[in-house]
C-alpha cells in the first residue's frame, strides 16, 4: 500500500521502540540515546532571548515564514557558516525542520522508486529510513579507520549497472562509528568522485562538537574544499548546538538543487517553525552559540574521556574501539563469534542499554559492533555502566569458548 | 528527475511566488494571504506561558520528543477534541508539523505513483501540491452550495477504472470557497461512501473560527457522526487557533492508519518541535485557547461582515459570492467571459492583490472565481480595497461588452 511500509521492516521499528522504552525505564543506564543531556541545555540564554524579543519579533515568531527560512536566520547562519569556511556565496541555504528533514527532502529530490544510492556501512538510521521510504536500493561501502574505503567504493561504482543517485556520508564524528575522516581521505574522495555526476550528501550534524583544537584542520567539511566537478549537498543541524526540540536544521546546496528542494519543502510543511527560528537567530547573532559550544564541548569531552578510560579498564583485550575526538558515540568492536544483538538482553537485564550494531546496517546483517553514547550520561553513570557491558561481553565470550 | 518536479508546474509556483512578493509590497492591499493578522496573536498569553514554565518543562521543550507528539499535549488535545464530540477513544492522535504535514503524510501513506485520488474543485493548494508530489492522478468533483456534489461524485466514482485511494474534502469554511457543507450533505456523503473502502480525509483547519452560534450544529465534523463502514482521517491545525509559526497540526485517524503514518513521520522529521508543543499544551490546558478563540472569532466576524457589506455596495449585479459564516475567505463568482487571472494584473496595478481562482484547480482550468481573504486586513483596509476589485471587474465587463 505504501512505499514506506514496503521499505522499512516493522520488526526493526518495533525493536527500536522497545529499546526507546527500555532506555527510559527508571533506573536503567542508557548509552542508547543520541540526544544531548537535558542538564546541558542553555536555558538561561533561552530565557534572556525570549524576554528580549520585541513585539514585532514575537509576531514574526507566531506567523508563517518563507519556505526557505526566516531572512534574519539565513543571514546569521550564512555568517556563521562563512566563518567556518563554507561556500555560502556559491551555494544556497534552506532552513529545514531538523536535519533529518534536509536529508529526507534531498532523498525525495534525487530518488525515484528503485534508484540506487550508496551509503557507508554503518550509517545513520534516520537517513537509511528516509532512503527506504522512497524505495531506494541502498548499496553500502565499509569504513576503515580513515573514512569510507576508496578501494571498496571504486569496486562498488564499477559493479553498479545504473549510476547511483548520490553518495551519502558523515565524514565528521560519524554516527554510529564515532570516527573522523582524515584530511587526506576527504581530498582523495573528492578527487575520486570528480566528473562522475554523482552528488555527495555530506551530513555534518556533529562537526561543532570537536574536543581537540588540533583536529580543526581534519574536521573541515568536504564542501569547504575545492570540489569542482563534484556537487556536494551539505546538511547541518541545530539539535546539537542548541537543542533538538527546536526542530531546526539546514542544507547548503548548489542553486539548481536548492530550487527543487524548496519546492518539495513547500508541499511538506510549508515552512519550518518561525518561533524557534527567531530564537535560533538570536542565539547565533548574540554570540551565545560560541560560548555555549565551548561549554558543551568541555562537558562532552569529559564524558568521552571517562568512557574511554572506563572501557580501557574494564574491557578484555579482544574488544576494541575508537578513542572519541568529538560527537556523541563510541563504536565498540566485538570479537569474532559474538554479535551485538545477542548482548542486548543480558546487558539490559543487568541494567544497561546500548544500540546493537546491526541497527545501522540497512540490511541488518553486520552485527560485530555496538554503539554506546556518552552524550546523555554524567561521568559517574558512565563509570558504573561500562563495566556492566564488559561483563556481558565476557560472559558471551566464555560461552563461546565452552562450545 | 523528481516526482515532485514532474507534478507541479514551475509556472504556477513562480506565479505564487510573484503573488507572495506583491502581497508584501509596501502599500499594497492584500486579500491574498491565508494567514492570521499579526496584530491578533496572543502575545501576552505566550509571555505568561513561557515565563511560567518550570526548568523541567523547558528541558522537555529543548529535547527530542516522541514521534507521535508530547504525551501532555496529546492528553490536552484529546480532551479538547473530545469536548467537541470527536471520537478520540476509537481513533488515534498524531501531532504533526502543521496540518499540511498531516495531509502530506496521509498522501504518502495512501498513494503510490499513478494512483487516483478525488478532491473537490476548487481545493486547498497545499493539499494539491502534496498529492502531486506523490504523482497522484487527481480527479475532481465540483462543489454546490451545500457541499461536494453527490450526483457528480457518484458519476465520478462510477467512471473510474481503479478505485481512488481517498476522497479529500474541507467541509467546514472551505479554502478557497469559504462555504460550509450542510448537515444533510455531511450525513448523505457518509452514507454514500459507506462500504466503498475509500477513506475520507476531512481537513478541518478552520472549524474553530465560526461566527454564529447557530451554525454550531452544521460545523460538527463528519468524523463526529456515526460513520461505520467509512474510514475518516481528520486533520486539524494550531495555525488558526494559536499561530502558524508554531508549526503544529494533527491527525485523528483509525489505529491501523495511525501506525503507518507514525512510521512515515519518523523518517520525515523524527518529531514535531517540542518547544512549541510545550507552549501549545499550556495554551489548551490553561483554557487560554477558548478565551482567545472567542476574541478572534469576534474580530474575524467584524472583518467578514465588513467585506460582505463592501462587496454588496461596490459589486455590480452580475457578481455573486458566499456570505462568510467562518474561516478566512470569500469566493467571488465572476460573470461568464471574465476570468480571474486576467483581473489580477489590473487589480495589482491599482493596489490590491487577491488569488486567482484557477490557482485552486489542480489543472489550472476553472478560473471563474477569485479568492479574497479578510483574515489579515482591518475593516478600513477592506473598505478601501474591495471597491478597487469591483472597478477592475467592471472595466473587464465593459471591454467584454465592447467586443
Amino acid at each position: 500500500m505504501t512505499r514506506f511500509a514496503s521499505g522499512v521492516s516493522n520488526l526493526r521499528s518495533s525493536q527500536i521502540r522497545d529499546l526507546m522504552s527500555l532506555a527510559t525505564r527508571p533506573g536503567i543506564i542508557s548509552f542508547a540515546g543520541g540526544m544531548p543531556g537535558n542538564e546541558l541545555f542553555p536555558l538561561a540564554e533561552m530565557d534572556e532571548i525570549y524576554n528580549d524579543l520585541t513585539e514585532r519579533e514575537k509576531q514574526v515568531a507566531m506567523q508563517y515564514g518563507p519556505t526557505c527560512g526566516l531572512p534574519s536566520l539565513i543571514e546569521s547562519l550564512n555568517s556563521y557558516l562563512k566563518e567556518k569556511g563554507l561556500p555560502v556565496d556559491t551555494h544556497k541555504l534552506l532552513i529545514t525542520t531538523g536535519s533529518l528533514q534536509a536529508i529526507n527532502i534531498l532523498a525525495n529530490a534525487f530518488i525515484d522508486a528503485g534508484d540506487s544510492v550508496i551509503t557507508e556501512n554503518p550509517s545513520f538510521i534516520g537517513a537509511l529510513s528516509a532512503f527506504k521510504s522512497y524505495s531506494a536500493d541502498i548499496q553500502t561501502v565499509d569504513l576503515d579507520s580513515d573514512g569510507i574505503s576508496l578501494e571498496k567504493l571504486a569496486l562498488k561504482l564499477d559493479s553498479m549497472e545504473r549510476k547511483p543517485k548520490f553518495l551519502y556520508i558523515t565524514p565528521t564524528f560519524h554516527n554510529p562509528a564515532g570516527m573522523l575522516y582524515s584530511k587526506e581521505r576527504r581530498i582523495a574522495l573528492i578527487e575520486m568522485m570528480k566528473d562522475r555526476d554523482i552528488p555527495v550528501i555530506e551530513d555534518d550534524a556533529y562537526g561543532d562538537l570537536y574536543f581537540y583544537e588540533d583536529d580543526l584542520e581534519d574536521i573541515r567539511p568536504m564542501i569547504a574544499y575545492p570540489h569542482e566537478g563534484v556537487e556536494i549537498c551539505y546538511t547541518g543541524s541545530f539539535s546539537k548546538i542548541i537543542g533538538p526540540g527546536l526542530r531546526l536544521g539546514y542544507m547548503l546546496v548548489p542553486p539548481h538543487i536548492y530550487d527543487k528542494c524548496e519546492l518539495i519543502k513547500q508541499s511538506v510543511d510549508a515552512c519550518s517553525p518561525s518561533f524557534t527560528q527567531v530564537i535560533a537567530d538570536k542565539f547565533i547573532r548574540s554570540g551565545a552559540v560560541k560560548k555555549y559550544l565551548n561549554e558543551v564541548r568541555q562537558e562532552y569531552k569529559l564524558r568521552a574521556e571517562a568512557m574511554h578510560k572506563a572501557l580501557k579498564s574494564s574491557m578484555p583485550e579482544y574488544v576494541s574501539w575508537n578513542k572519541p575526538q568529538g560527537g556523541f558515540y563510541v563504536w565498540v568492536k566485538l570479537p569474532k563469534g559474538i554479535n551485538s544483538m545477542s548482548l542486548l538482553k543480558p546487558a539490559i537485564d543487568k541494567g544497561v542499554v546500548f544500540v546493537a550494531g546491526s541497527t545501522f546496517d540497512p540490511y541488518a546483517a553486520k552485527d560485530d559492533c555496538l554503539r554506546i553514547s556518552y552524550c546523555n550520561t554524567p561521568v559517574e553513570v558512565i563509570n558504573k555502566g561500562v563495566p556492566i557491558i564488559a561483563e556481558a561481553i565476557k560472559d558471551a565470550y566464555k560461552q563461546l569458548e565452552l562450545k
